[in-house]
């Protein structure tokens, strides 16, 4: 079967880029509607084309695009697929060599707004379900597709359509391919990712601002009592000393700490990616500390004006914060820990503590699930036998807690994009090796959960 | 005397308030070199005509102006007067009930800019020794006289010619008018002011800001290490954690405690004029915090953007400081103890300390010398018996170091403006009553000195 697959694809290489470049073509930055909706249009037009009947839904935000073709087993199991038509804004343009939404094909690339995140991704997906039926015919399970066009703002409209259309939307699992490969080029699977909430604390001990000569000494400073209520919020360094903060956060268990063995580490590499001294890890430490920790992030300081010099106890300082949640971690009890700690110290003035912004809930699917199994021997088969680096959580923040927590289902990201796809940034690319791997890797998947070899 | 003297300042009123708002009626900004040329030169004439000889000396700044008159009594002692005719920029104008440089008269007080700070009261000094010589005749006193141009902009040029006029300025102490009385209306007798060094710490913790989600747990955070580094150097109470920071501080005296005993303390008044909850302090720690010990003030905090939502671990962090130094104190020393500090702390990256500005060197004149009681009954008695309020040491800054470090002479500050003077804010003013009261105060101390009763 791969090998009709890699025929077909190479056989219809031209079209499925000249697909590719087409779609790329709309301008779907989710703020434009116009331009989303005719995006989204074409989408529908796209998903009939591989003989997937569609539906364009309206939301508050930008539209739905909803496509499903059973399976004339009806027993047979159900794959969502989950994808985004709206880009990232192009900016800055002058540092596009062709032009953002004129897809141009150079060195073995294509490039363009989207090309990798995430059109090139999900049209991997619809094509190799054409090339399913007219290499195979009959698709071995059910299949279903959800685009979003809101996702470069957060997918606010996402949370609410699930919740409404659990029944039409539900599945064995959903399978997302955004971002990209590992650096190494292996292909990766990944499993949840952590959460994110937002919050700040203000600390205000006078009405104004005072002379730090005249009244120092016996006016309290708003940044020195900022700095005593921050130090015992974590010692800075990943330890966060607020009471009941830890209380649900999930140990590793044997077979994600497996899996994590499995990864290639190199610290002094890493090290001078970030452009750090040193990670003073070991492999252990440092995916516990990505994967199954939460954080206590300081994203700013603020108090008085560090541009000048200025004798002043400043009366205000600010801090903002965000925290990484891990899976099983309640925003809510997180937030109400914050606060109790915070009443119980010492702090002169008053201090204000609020959230900010719309958390985010953390998403894990749990790796020894059979269906994970599946996903990762066909993925494995796909690569021609390449062992997949599994990662169970990524550190940063994805709404996947849609599927796992709204619908309760499994949720599997399988990237196909270059690590240097340069996704957010000028000359966003997708290799056209890669998009083709990606039909190929989705056929694979789709026959492999069908239970035939 | 004192009523020849009073009768002979009634009498002059006019003459006085005239000479005074011609002196006002210049823009003496010490930015503004033509006008503060004009201005010293009629200080000059002002000296002339009070038959005191005076001299213009160009410095590198603005001029200083320089008289004497010395006493028939070759062994009577010698009284240095110090002075600024420069002005704070006039600015915000549109606040101004009557224009800056066009003093005008209302309500018994004479609005302008520099009428309190400080041409009204060092004028004060220059007609008492006209009224001296005219009432009584010969001084008994030597009397001589600095006025500087750019006091305002932290005196620069004051130190390089104190240090090069040292035989010239020769004196048995330094009389300075400026600030207000007590706000009691109380006489205010100040001997002794901290010093002010300033200081920025950086902390760098990588070559760019991260991806709090990414790298969040694996990276340091610049403003993390920034607040652990913080907490090691105080309490942010006023204990100041630095090894060697207190080696030189001086303990109070006796006679200062009991100075300081005499001084009347309301702390619900003070924390409602600090617009603070409350001043947790008896007078004793009051004053204790205020005079005698130094101050590690955070002036400013920076790192990341405190405006925005945005997470990422930032790369770096900044704090600003400023410490008032308690007589006795060395800023090189100090400095160099909070470097050593620094060296010894567990902070990830590389972490930046160096001074701002230039160091201002505290002051305090023992309030045990006999020349400070002699002032002290002076003032009383010009203040008809009111016992004057005697502070050792006040918490701002001033170049007072230049008399007790540089010419090595005793320095008291006795200030003759009202309290609501408004120095430095629009519609400044002095009242009539000061003014003139500050003449009977220079002419009645003139008199003591000489050890006529």
């Amino acid at each position: 079967m791969l090998n009709k697959l890699r025929q077909y694809t190479e056989a219809n290489r031209n079209s499925s880029l000249e697909l590719l470049k087409k779609y790329v073509s709309y301008p779907s930055v989710a703020t434009d509607s116009a331009a989303t909706h005719q995006c989204a249009e074409f989408l529908v037009s796209v998903m009939e084309d591989a003989g997937i009947p569609t539906t364009l839904f309206e939301t508050a935000g930008n539209p739905i695009v909803y496509g499903e073709i059973l399976s004339e087993n009806e027993n047979a199991p159900t794959i969502l697929f989950y994808g985004h038509y709206d880009v990232q804004p192009p900016e800055p343009l002058e540092e596009w060599i062709s032009p953002p939404f004129e897809a141009e094909l150079r060195e073995g690339r294509l490039y363009g707004r989207g090309a990798g995140d995430n059109k090139g991704q999900h049209l991997a997906h619809i094509i190799a379900v054409k090339a399913y039926r007219e290499i195979i015919g009959q698709l071995p399970v059910h299949v279903k597709f959800i685009m979003e066009g809101d996702e470069e703002f957060g997918s606010e409209y996402l949370t609410p359509f699930v919740q409404e259309h659990k029944e039409l939307l539900q599945a064995d699992f959903v399978y997302i391919s955004d971002g990209p490969l590992h650096e190494s080029g292996v292909p990766l699977i990944v499993l949840g990712n952590r959460g994110v909430m937002n919050f700040a604390i203000e600390v205000e001990t006078a009405t104004t601002d005072h002379h730090s000569g005249n009244r120092g000494g016996v006016i309290p400073n708003a940044a020195w009592e900022l700095v005593r209520l921050l130090q015992t919020m974590s010692d800075g360094r990943g330890k966060i000393t607020i009471d009941g903060f830890y209380d649900d956060v999930l140990k590793a268990t044997d077979l994600e700490e497996e899996l994590i063995a499995n990864i290639p580490y190199d610290t002094q590499e890493l090290a001078e990616v970030y452009g750090v001294k040193e990670i003073p890890f070991d492999k252990h430490e440092f995916y516990e500390r990505i994967c199954f920790q939460p954080t206590l992030s300081i994203n700013a300081l603020g108090s008085g004006d560090a541009r000048l010099v200025k004798n002043t106890i400043p009366a205000k300082a600010i801090a903002k914060f965000d925290i990484r949640l891990v899976a099983n971690q309640d925003p809510d009890h997180v937030f109400s820990c914050i606060e109790n700690h915070i009443k119980n110290q010492d702090i002169k003035g008053n201090v204000l503590v609020y959230k900010e912004g719309e958390d985010m809930l953390p998403s894990k699917t749990d790796a020894r699930l059979p269906i994970c199994f599946k996903v990762i021997d066909a993925v494995k088969e796909a690569f021609g036998g390449k062992e997949p680096i599994v990662l169970p959580v990524i550190g940063g923040s994805l709404p996947n807690a849609v599927w796992t927590d709204i619908l309760k289902i499994p949720a599997i990201s399988v990237p196909y994009a270059n690590p240097d796809e340069n996704n957010h940034a000028p000359n966003e690319n997708i290799q056209v090796e890669c998009f083709l791997q990606g039909i190929i890797t989705t056929a694979t998947v789709l026959y492999a959960l069908g239970g035939k070899k």
